[in-house]
């Protein structure tokens, strides 16, 4: 049902002795230590984790992160810009930075979010002209592009274009220049921005209009040659699980474009469901939302018919849950671990898939010449024979010779 | 309230005799005879009357038809490409010319609709590859947009694209090129074709979508150099009048492109509304809808409002209701006459403004030196002054020389 084969690679070894000889008839042990498929999550506890003082509160933060870290390799940070530069002229660069390190350090992938967006955006643009705003928005994009190039290489470049022009709940400086430039216009801009700054990165759009309005401005901005590198898509499900019918109609219409597709927003809650009638999930402040045993059964079920969906699909490269704890955007229970930190059985049921079904572990022997042949998910890898190791990388179909070194 | 005076224009005439001294102190009289503004209507009727024998049918249809023009001077003539060509190499060009020449000598303008549609399309299409219907499309194009040029000069080029890759109500050969193709590769094709054949042709797209499905696909357009010169908006309200705040919203949204905008399909009912439950009006099959003198009332009121509000719009340059008469589409009572051919109380209120608010009649002197000022509605008019009568256009504030002539 779940055809996940082109995750895989089939890769023949030859082991070499570190004279050069063939290693022939030597029983080896192949681990898969990473992933080459992006399982995120929203890593923003990076960022006080990072630059707090040690004390039982980094303890505790730190600890979060370790499960964080056992189940996850792509992680994202925020770019707020209404955060990250409340004051202008003063943005937290090295708060951030050290955040993003944190992460790379231990492997992790990093996605900043957003570098354009009308919402959490800086109040001080508003004084400026449109002009004005505009020129400061793509300073913004070309400094921040530049300052993280080798730390962070993915940005989600611009956020929630249907909605940017006609955006009425407050004035905000960005929806004044998209208003005024016309979406395709601003998105362009950004674009050439980024791209401009960083020319290797992965760049994306995002949005959580699903419609086909987000269909055809993919396609606008296709035509228009906006070098979009993947399609980003919110899937917050507060008001319930999307189901396959959805899921698949979403991912049929928007591979049509032969362009890689992100899940950048996942949201499915452990808790009640937020009344459909709501429009803006912003609009739906409650004191508390309590996690449930039931809600946490179904939360799991959905998450791993959700992710066995996604990582069957060619065209899907990453998934990022958004919210790794209990009570964080919405006080939503949309987290992996409850507020207490105790693991949740969606924790559990993505770890199964990530490190269980879709991991490769193998024991083999190698033939008379050295050879062997295995199947693996693509990603990094080591081989162990005896004492000696090796580390490879499974992106394709091919023959690899690895030199065994103690 | 109603901001009409872009509609207007002022002269300075100066008259003069036939021996081309001044017309000092004459006292003349200043006739508006058309209207620079489209107001149309569906001509479809034009097709049987110019095309049947004499006879009590066609006194019917032509005493119709007197009514029709005796309120506008711009109609719609179908060119569905399945009842146009309903056998392949068989195109009704004939008949279709008859009527178009039958309103063009009646100082009517024509446009043809639509060149491209997934609705009432061929179905001998179907048989061909996606690359021979697309070639064929465009050929047709071609075909139709040469033969007509000088009769035919104003065109929907495509319909109705928003939905047209994603049309699932049956298996149609439009349909397929542009799910292929995609929406803008398609449209870029088929008006480049109406184009190409016609240089000087007034070309559409039309919908009615009116959401921001429709406003992006149009900037998507835009900014890919498809040279649309007007923006159709279908506006079926079979299912009860906008209002002022819809029609007002979509007059804004799509206004932002400084392109101008045609109301290419505006139906108001004069009985009861068809339920809201209803999506596709086509799925509203009733065996008779009758009209009703609230519902008589009702259409003339929100029929003023409307035309008052499109008139005074400064991008607005069309407005075509869509049936003249009763029990056309959807049997509905949509018509300016009833199905009896008596005229309702929306055909008087529409003549009153077309032909009575929004039309210049005025008296005049001239001066000492044959001058006078005049401001009217945009359009062509006669001068008469005694026995001599002058013709002239109104479109734009100057001054004019006019000779009388006997």
């Amino acid at each position: 049902m779940h055809d996940v084969s082109h995750r895989q690679a089939e890769a023949r070894l030859r082991l070499l002795g570190p004279n050069g000889a063939p290693a022939a008839n030597q029983p080896v042990r192949i681990d898969q230590v990473s992933h080459r498929f992006l399982f995120g999550c929203g890593a923003f506890d990076a960022l006080p984790l990072a630059n707090m003082p040690d004390g039982p509160r980094k303890e505790k933060l730190q600890k979060r992160m370790e499960k964080w870290l056992a189940l996850f390799n792509y992680g994202t940070l925020p770019f707020y810009w209404g955060q990250y530069e409340p004051v202008e002229g003063k943005p937290a660069e090295k708060e951030t930075m050290a955040a993003a390190r944190w992460l790379t350090s231990r492997g992790v992938r990093v996605k900043g979010h957003p570098l354009c967006w009308h919402t959490v955006c800086a109040n001080w643009l508003m004084k400026y002209s449109n002009e004005e705003i505009l020129r400061r928005q793509l300073e913004r994009i070309r400094r921040e592009v530049t300052a993280y190039k080798g730390v962070i290489d993915m940005w989600d470049v611009i956020n929630e274009v249907v909605i940017m022009p006609v955006f009425d709940k407050y004035d905000n400086a960005i929806t004044r220049i998209c208003k005024e430039k016309g979406r395709i216009k601003l998105v362009r801009e950004v674009f050439a921005a980024a791209r401009e700054s960083n020319p290797d990165a992965v760049l994306l759009i995002n949005d959580f209009n699903t419609t086909a309005s987000y269909e055809i401005l993919v396609e606008g901005l296709l035509e228009a040659g906006v070098p979009i590198d993947a399609i980003g898509i919110q899937s917050h499900q507060h008001q319930g699980y999307w189901g396959l019918e959805k899921l698949n109609d979403v991912l049929e219409r928007f591979s049509r474009f032969g362009v890689p597709i992100h899940f950048t927003e996942n949201t499915l809650v452990s808790g009640d469901l937020m009344p459909a009638h709501i429009v803006d999930l912003n609009d739906w402040q409650v004191p508390a939302w309590p996690t449930t045993p039931e809600g946490e059964a179904r939360q799991a079920r959905e998450m791993t018919e959700m992710y066995e969906t996604l990582f069957s699909h060619p065209l899907v490269e990453a998934v990022t849950t958004w919210d790794f704890i209990d009570g964080g955007w919405l006080r939503a229970p949309s987290g992996f671990v409850r507020a207490d930190d105790t693991e949740k059985p969606s924790y559990q049921a993505l770890k199964s898939l990530i490190h269980g079904r879709w991991e490769t572990h193998a024991q083999a022997v190698t033939d008379e010449n050295g050879f062997l042949t295995f199947k693996g998910f693509k990603g990094g890898y080591t081989l162990s024979c005896g004492a000696a190791k090796v580390s490879f990388d499974l992106s394709a179909d091919g023959e690899k010779a690895l030199v065994l070194t103690e």
